[in-house]
């Protein structure tokens, strides 16, 4: 717009006196107009979904009849673009597929805006998100999409929205199962196992078939570690090694009370092990776990809260929080797999380890092979971990890890279908469902 | 724990034969048994919230009668600690007091764990969080702190929690004031500036007495421009400069609008201002706005779409959502709330600037004095600002700048006892609140 133009429509306009002597100065001075630093012209502004593009270029055979589950950048993120041609993001790292299920729940809606953030696989690493949803929740799912667009992230390269597993999980690097079926009224563990199980054999399946060969999946929806161990089985071109049951958020919690009991702030504890299932039979270890660099039995002297309430604090926690609060605990729940994904990208400090719910086979504590069970942790931040040998055990930590590996055991059986053993038989003698979870 | 302590309780236990094997293995190895770094002790681990210990040695007074009412640090904050005494922390810069109202409702849900992270304020920056309810959300509120804690946050040293502004807002440095009363069946704009206006008044009543004289408020609560205008002429101790209304939400997404427009990816877009109310007589401006470094005329040829389609989809985006989503935009709202607060602590890239509602004292714009109109800001990362002289005005984009005056205006007439300008004279033609907002 020249000055020119300007000038003849401000007379057209009634103006406020200091409008228009403000403005009149500005026209009798028109070098002041626009001090702006031109940006250099996009390059490849077409507005194309650029995974699509490569999706026609090297076709992989997906179940997409109907359009809707299609998969296709939402809104804004259809633009295409090269990183490497422009100047602020050329030596940013290569794209990386994220995969998130449940995505138009609570937890995600915390998640998805961190992965967004450039908080947990940094400030040079593009992301791409798929969000994975019901027929349900699918409008829910264009919310979260378009509330994505309006934070403007600019290592958010692309969002795409679906319901079909075999479509959202193309080529993901991390799969982030959140989405479980909650537990109805009256509902027990064994029917939980049982309706989502099938949800993770599918999402097995799918993984197996779509997903890149090394991608890390993340199960956090319930009960999580026979979850991943179905999801495992049913995808044997994954490494097993890269399924993970979230037990984070119950080390978090564990760190938490040691730090509140000891009166020492909570980045003094760490060594922290939860051990086995997520469940009420999970074994917070404090043996091995440490404040300021020592055993935390030096540190806090009370064995009787050691043995008998730091287990049930952090246990309980979930429901306290639910009944302060009103729902259940998404926001920190997001934290502790942000924390879970950092532990695997990033180098664990000298001496600590993380906990993680992993593959059995081959564990070093004589723990039953083929589960997931949660064990200490240690990895050079390359995706991968290795369990950690330098643990100890006594009689009443290595009971309760016992009674942990009978209830992942029972929980096995209760799937065999589910994983090509045969005829389930299910037999749990109690409800071992952590208070406040879903 | 020595050795022979752990090798008699391990020939009680009845093991696996692997586990003894292994455990076996690590007793005749002691040297193997533990290979941590011990940290160095703690100091000052007194349980003692560590403001609580400043408020004695230099007392303020403060109305806190109410035991419940006295500010505390909540759980495991109360550890007091000497930051520059350990290696982590020593290079940290001085911790800073941010209080939150509105702190158990979902926007501040995300937005306290985004500045507990340090995305916001960054990695060296330590925070103390104040937060502030009501009555009626304290058990949330206590939930909210739980929450905090689980999430193990290094930057994070305090997290106190109270339903007395004069108790919370004790030397704060910033004030994200987000609760508000939400428009209830029925209400107008009127009885809501009425409602709202009585408790920002009384929040700027309580800034004045005990915050920091350099505090920087960001008012989200709507009505929020002249919320955040009650709210300063209640804090004549505080510079009017330092209160702001949140208009970057709607910045945020014209920005998006105008990428989907164009094809292009939102960070293309730049030069946004949004002027005068957040309401629906707020103006987006697309005569300054700049694509790609060009004028957004230059390259949206379609002044249609511009004049009447694109401030419509920016104004309806909150009710799409809620429709879609279910709930209002608590995660992007958070978003905009961190790019406001970001775009004051760092530098505004050369030739940009951001959105704020601020004091129009001696705007150069011609705007009406003794108003908060969101204008155009850019700032040195100081905390402060300082009004964009170089922008140019247009017929259409004057009369819609009028219009917003003379919104505001009459709503300042509504608020005349709130502010120490007589008596209430409120006609207001028509009901401007956003949809989708409350």
């Amino acid at each position: 717009m020249a000055v020119a133009e300007l000038s003849s429509s401000y007379t057209k306009t009634s103006l406020h006196s200091s409008q228009l002597s403000f403005l009149s100065n500005r026209l009798s001075n028109p070098s002041r107009r626009i001090d702006l630093q031109p940006l250099p012209p996009t390059r490849n502004a077409r507005v194309v979904c650029s995974v699509a593009s490569i999706q026609v270029q090297a076709p992989v055979p997906v179940h997409a009849e109907d359009p809707k589950m299609k998969r296709e950048c939402y809104g804004v993120f259809y633009v295409t673009y090269d990183l490497k041609a422009e100047e602020q993001t050329k030596t940013w790292k290569k794209m990386i597929n994220i995969a998130v299920s449940g995505a138009a729940g609570m937890i995600s809606n915390h998640l998805l805006f961190k992965l967004a953030s450039g908080e947990v696989f940094g400030r040079d690493q593009p992301i791409a998100l798929k969000l994975l949803g019901s027929e349900r929740s699918f409008q829910a799912l264009e919310g979260v999409a378009m509330e994505l667009e309006d934070s403007l992230y600019p290592l958010l390269k692309e969002v795409s929205i679906g319901i079909d597993p075999y479509d959202v999980f193309q080529d993901a690097e991390w799969a982030l199962l959140i989405g479980a079926k909650p537990r109805g009224p009256g509902m027990e563990r064994a029917d939980l196992l049982e309706i989502n199980g099938k949800i993770f054999a599918e999402q097995g399946k799918a993984l197996n078939a779509v997903a890149s060969r090394n991608v890390k999946v993340i199960v956090v929806g319930n009960p999580c570690n026979t979850n991943a161990l179905i999801c495992l089985k049913n995808a044997p071109n994954i490494p097993a090694k890269n399924f993970h049951a979230l037990t984070r958020l119950d080390e978090n919690r564990a760190k938490c009370q040691l730090a509140l009991k000891a009166g020492v702030f909570y980045d003094k504890v760490s060594n922290m092990t939860i051990w086995g299932n997520h469940s009420t039979t999970q074994v917070p270890d404090f043996l091995n776990g440490r404040i300021d660099g020592l055993p935390v039995e030096e540190v806090i002297k009370d064995t009787k809260w050691l043995e008998e309430d730091f287990t049930e604090k952090i246990q309980k926690r979930g429901g306290v929080l639910i009944k302060k609060w009103g729902r259940s605990s998404a926001a920190s729940t997001s934290v502790s797999i942000v924390d879970a994904i950092r532990s695997l990208v990033t180098p664990t400090p000298e001496g600590d380890w993380f906990s993680s719910g992993v593959f059995t086979n081959g564990n070093p504590y004589g723990v039953a092979e083929e589960l997931v069970f949660s064990m200490p942790c240690r990895s050079k931040g390359d995706g991968d971990y290795e369990l950690v040998k330098d643990v100890i055990f006594d009689d009443y930590l290595l009971k309760r890890i016992t009674k942990a590996e009978a209830e992942l055991l029972a929980e096995k059986k209760c799937v065999a279908h589910l994983i090509g053993e045969g005829i389930a038989v299910c037999d749990l003698p109690e409800d071992t469902m952590l208070p406040g979870e879903m």
